[in-house]
C-alpha cells in the first residue's frame, strides 16, 4: 500500500511510501493522525491550506461484512475543526484494490476549471469536468460511467459541492452504481469544491484484492466474525427494517426530533415507521425493495430502495436519520413527500442531517409551517436556484439560525444534531456535545445502552465507551452494524488485522485505535483554537424542557470536561 | 454615583451602591469588570444570561473638551467576545447628571411588547413603544421628543436591532438632538433588541451636574487641558475637515480600503476628500456645515452636516471611516450618494463600517457592481425590507462571506475592518488582529506614529502603546481627539479626575486605567473560549498583496502574540 499525494496546483501525482506512524493506522484514524502532521489546524477550510484526505479502513479490501467503508477528512469549512466522514459503497474497496493507503488531495489549480482526477493502476489524469459541472450527482454519475465504464468507483460532487456550501458532502456509488453513499457531514463537499474536483475515478482494472499475509488464518477469522454477526438479533431487525427500525424505538424514548426539536415524540409516528415503510414497499412492489446491501459481501443488507405507488425508485436508500430531520423535525409524515426531498437534496450533493436541520430552523422563522411538504420542496429549490436564502439554508442549521434570527438552533460546534433528542437520549447528547466531530450520532449513538437515558449521571461513561469503540471502527473500515459482531466475538479485529498484515496487535487494538483517533482529532481541534466551552449544547437545550418527559439536558459540564480524562 | 439595575423580567429598578472594586473605574473599564463580574462569558449574546452595560466614562458630566462620551457594553452577537462601542452626544451627561455611575440591564422580558425604559431623578418607569418599534431611528427620535421634551438623552435602536441584527447599534442624540451618534460596533443594538427595549429615555431634569470634590483644582486643571488641546496643531485639521481629512492620508499610505480591500489606493480620492467636501459644504450653504460639535462644550467640533445640492441635510455626520467603508470600499466616489446611504444605514440603526464592509463582500460575490450606488442603495433596501438577502448583509461581512461563498472577507473576529489597510498601515492591523474587540481601528490606530508603516518589526510596540492609550480615553469618556490635549498635558488626567472625585491618583493612571481594561477584556474572551488564534488577521491578508506597496500583512505570530506581555 502506498500514499497517493495529489498536487492540483501542478497536476501531479506521487506515490510515497507508508511513514512508519501512519503504517498502523487506516479509515478515521489515519485521516485524523495525516492532519495533525501536515495541515496547519489554523488554515482556512476552503483555502489552498486545507487538504483533502480519503483513507479506507484498515480491514477494507475483502468484501468482509459491512466492512469496506471509505472514510474522508480534512479541516471543516462547518465547524472550522477536524472532520471524517465515512461512507459504504464502493470507493474504499476500488482505492485497496488499487494499493491506496491514503489519497491526499492538495493546492488549488492556477485555472478555474472543473477537473475530473482519474486514478488507475499506471497513476493519475487530470480531465475536463466541463460537460458535468454543474449537474447533480446522479446524471454526473452516469455520465461519468457512460465514459469510464462500471468497472469504477466514483467519488464525486454535487451542485452544493461545487457552490461550497458548508452542508455539501462526497457522494459515492454504491454496489449497483448509484451515487447514493454520501461521506455527508461537515461540508467535505466544499473542500473537494474549493479543489475544483468534480469527481474521482477510481478504476481498479487490472488490479486484485489487496494482499493477505496469512490468508488461511483470514478466511478462518472471516467466518467467526460473520458468523458472529449474523447471530446477532439486531442484525435480522436491520436486515427486515433497515435503520427506518428507530423512529418506533426513538419515540417511545421521547427522542424523536419533532419541529425544529420543540418535541421528543411524533404523533405521526407510525406512517414514517420501518415496519410501515416495509409494508408499503413490499406491497409497491417494482423497483421497491425494503433489503437491499450498499456494500458487496454485506449480510445484514440494512439499506432499501424507496419506490413510489407505482414501484419506481423515488430514493435509495432512504436512512433514520433523514425519516427524523425531513420528516418528524418539519412536521411531515408523508413517506412519498420525504424520499423525494431525500432525492432532492442528494442529487444537490448536500447533507439530508443538516439540511433538514436548517429546514427546521427556517420553519421556526416563519419561511414554511410546519408538516407543509410543498414549501419544504421549494425551499430545497432555493438551493438548487442558487439564491440566496438557499444559499442561507445550504450553509447549514447554525447560520441559518443566525441569519434568519432564531434562537433554537440544534447544533453543537455549528453541526446539526441528527435524530436523536439530547434531551431524552442523554448519552447521545454527550456525544453531540464532546465528539471533536460536531454534533453527529455516528461518533458514538447510546441509544441501545441498558441505562435510563434521562439520568444526567450515567451518560459520560456509556459516551466515553461508544465513542472510543466507533473511532476504533471507523478506522477499520466497519460500518457501525459491524460492531454488534465484533462486539460477540472481540478478538475477531485483532485475527482479521494480524491475518491481513502480519501484525501482531492484542486483542484491544479496536480501543488502541479508537483512543489514538480520538486523541489525534482532539489536538487539531485545540490547534484549531477549541475550548472546553465548544464541548457543551446549545444553552437554550439546558434550560428548555422537551416534552413528553420535560427534560432539559443536565450533564454536569465538569463530567462533560471528563470524557476525554484518559488522555 | 449609584449603579442602577433594570430587570426586564420584573421591570424592576434597584439603585444599588457601587462596590469597591468598580469605583475607581468608568466607560469601558467599568464595563469590562461589569462583564467579568456578572455575565458568564459562555452565554448566548442574544439570550437572557447577557447583560447591557451604560457606563458614562470618569470625566464625563462637565462638559470637559471631548470628554462626554458613552460606552455601552455587552457581549457581542458578532464576535461572541466582550464588546465596547461608545459614542458622543448627550447619552453619557445626562446619566452623569443622574448620578448613574453604570446602568446594567438585565434578563428578558416575559412578554413579547417592545418598550420604552424611562429614567428620571425619581427613578424608572416601563411604558409601551408599540407606536415607534419599526420605525426608524429618525421618526423614532421625533417622537420621542414630542412625547418627552428635549431636555433628554436617548439612546435607541432602530429596525436593524429590533430584528437583532449582528450589526446593529446603539444609537444616541446628538447635542443637536439628532440620533446620530451611534455606540456603533458589534452587534449592541441586538442585545438591547433582544430585552424588546426600543429606547432608553435618560431625563435629567431638576438634577445638577456630578458633585466636583475640589472645584477650583479642577477649574485650573481644565483651562491647562483645554489649552493643551486646542495648542496641537491635529485640532486644527479636525477642525476644518472632521475625520474627512483621513482620505488623502490613508490613500498617501496605500491604505485606503478599495473595492473590498483589493487596493490601498483609490483613483478617485479626491472626489471623497475632506478638503473637496469642505469646499462642497461651503458653497452649498443652507444647513450644510462642516464644523459641528457632537457634545456641548467641544472645542474641535470634528463634526460635519452634510447638506445636498440646495443645502438640504442629507445626513449628519458623514464620517471618515464611512466614507472609507461606504465609499471607496464599495468604488463610489460620489460624496451624495455616500451621504444618502449613510442615511439610510442610520436609520435602520447599523453600523455603517460593518454595511459597508459586507456590501463590498456582496459586491465581490456579484451581487452589485463596484462603483454603481444605485445596487448599493437597492441592496441596503434589502435589509430595510427584512428579505433573506437583505438578513445576510445586516448580518455582517463574516455571515455575508460564509453564505454568498466569498473567501476576501476583511474581518478579525467576526468583525469587520474599518477605513485602514492593515497591510498597509501593519500597526493598526496589529491592533485588529489582537484587540479584544474585535477588528476596530478605535481600539488603537497607528496611521500617525512615526515609523514605517509598511515595516512588520515596529509596529506591536505602537499598537501595544496606543491600544493601551485608547482602553484609557475610553474609561474617562474621552474622545480619540482628546488624546491630543493629553498627550500634550499628560498631568491633566490625574489632576481632572483627583479634583473631581477627591482621589490621589497618579500620573500613570491612564496607563493604569488602560491596561485594567485590557487585561479585564483578555479574561472575558478567554473564558468564552478565544485563543491565539482568533488574534489573527484573515489568511488571505498573509498572502495576498495589496497594491500599491505589494504588502502582505507579514507581522510573525509569535510578535502579536507579545502585545500582552505585562499582564
Amino acid at each position: 500500500m502506498m500514499i497517493w499525494r495529489v498536487n492540483m496546483q501542478k497536476k501531479t501525482l506521487n506515490k510515497e511510501d507508508v511513514p512508519d506512524h501512519w503504517e498502523k493506522l487506516g479509515g478515521r484514524g489515519l485521516s485524523a493522525q495525516i492532519l495533525v502532521d501536515e495541515v496547519q489546524a489554523v488554515c482556512e477550510p476552503l483555502g489552498p491550506r486545507n487538504k483533502l484526505i480519503f483513507a479506507p479502513g484498515l480491514l477494507v479490501g475483502h468484501m468482509l461484512s459491512s466492512c469496506d467503508r471509505i472514510s474522508i477528512g480534512g479541516k471543516s469549512p462547518l465547524t472550522g475543526g477536524i472532520k471524517e466522514a465515512n461512507a459504504g459503497g464502493s470507493t474504499g474497496l476500488t482505492m485497496a484494490c488499487l494499493g491506496i493507503k491514503a489519497l491526499i488531495l492538495e493546492g488549488f489549480p492556477l485555472d478555474n476549471d472543473w477537473q475530473i482526477l482519474y486514478l488507475d493502476k499506471d497513476g493519475a489524469r487530470f480531465e475536463n469536468a466541463g460537460d458535468i459541472a454543474g449537474l447533480g450527482v446522479y446524471d454526473s454519475a452516469k455520465k461519468l460511467i457512460q465514459r469510464y465504464g462500471d468497472k469504477i468507483g466514483i467519488a464525486l460532487i454535487g451542485p452544493g459541492g461545487e457552490r461550497e456550501l458548508f452542508s455539501a458532502g462526497i457522494q459515492n456509488l454504491d454496489k449497483d452504481k448509484e451515487p447514493s453513499r454520501i461521506a455527508a457531514r461537515g461540508g467535505l463537499g466544499a473542500v473537494m469544491g474549493s479543489k475544483k474536483i468534480k469527481a474521482i475515478i477510481f478504476d481498479a482494472a487490472g488490479t486484485n484484492k489487496p494482499l493477505l499475509k496469512n490468508p488461511e488464518a483470514f478466511r478462518q477469522a472471516q467466518k467467526i466474525y460473520t458468523q458472529a454477526l449474523m447471530n446477532q438479533p439486531q442484525t435480522k431487525v436491520y436486515a427486515d427494517y433497515g435503520t427506518a427500525a428507530m423512529p418506533r424505538m426513538s419515540n417511545g424514548f421521547g427522542g424523536m426530533p419533532t419541529r425544529n426539536f420543540s418535541s421528543g415524540q411524533f404523533e405521526d409516528v407510525e406512517k414514517i415507521s420501518g415496519e410501515y415503510m416495509r409494508n408499503l414497499l413490499i406491497e409497491r412492489g417494482g423497483e421497491s425493495n425494503p433489503t437491499h446491501a450498499c456494500m458487496a459481501g454485506c449480510t445484514i443488507r440494512c439499506s432499501n430502495i424507496f419506490g413510489d405507488a407505482n414501484g419506481k425508485k423515488i430514493v435509495a436508500p432512504l436512512e433514520y436519520e433523514t425519516i427524523a430531520l425531513v420528516g418528524s423535525n418539519l412536521g411531515i409524515s408523508n413517506l412519498d413527500t420525504i424520499a423525494r426531498l431525500n432525492w432532492e437534496i442528494n442529487d444537490l450533493g448536500l447533507d439530508s442531517i443538516e439540511i433538514g436541520a436548517a429546514l427546521g430552523v427556517a420553519a421556526e422563522a416563519g419561511l414554511m409551517r410546519f408538516g407543509d411538504g410543498d414549501a419544504a420542496q421549494k425551499l430545497v429549490e432555493e438551493i438548487r436556484k442558487n439564491t440566496p436564502l438557499g444559499r442561507i439554508i445550504g450553509s447549514g442549521a447554525g447560520i441559518t439560525g443566525k441569519v434568519l434570527g432564531v434562537k433554537r438552533v440544534p447544533i453543537v460546534k455549528n453541526q446539526a444534531m441528527s435524530g436523536y433528542e439530547p434531551r431524552a437520549i442523554k448519552g447521545t447528547g454527550v456525544t453531540y456535545a464532546t465528539t471533536p466531530q460536531g454534533a453527529d450520532h455516528t461518533c458514538g449513538l447510546t441509544i441501545r445502552a441498558k441505562v435510563d437515558h434521562l439520568d444526567p449521571n450515567v451518560q459520560v461513561a456509556i459516551s466515553r465507551a461508544s465513542q472510543i469503540n466507533m473511532a476504533g471502527y471507523d478506522s477499520l473500515g466497519a460500518c457501525i452494524f459491524a460492531g454488534f459482531g465484533f462486539g460477540a466475538s472481540p478478538q475477531s479485529v485483532k485475527d482479521l488485522i494480524n491475518a491481513r498484515y502480519g501484525w501482531d496487535v492484542n486483542e484491544d487494538y479496536l480501543q488502541v485505535l479508537g483512543k489514538r483517533t480520538l486523541s489525534l482529532e482532539r489536538e487539531f481541534n485545540r490547534r484549531a483554537g477549541f475550548t472546553a466551552k465548544d464541548d457543551r449544547l446549545p444553552e437554550w437545550m439546558t434550560t428548555e424542557p422537551v416534552p413528553p418527559h420535560n427534560a432539559v439536558f443536565d450533564v454536569k459540564d465538569e463530567d462533560l470536561d471528563s470524557l476525554f480524562n484518559w488522555e
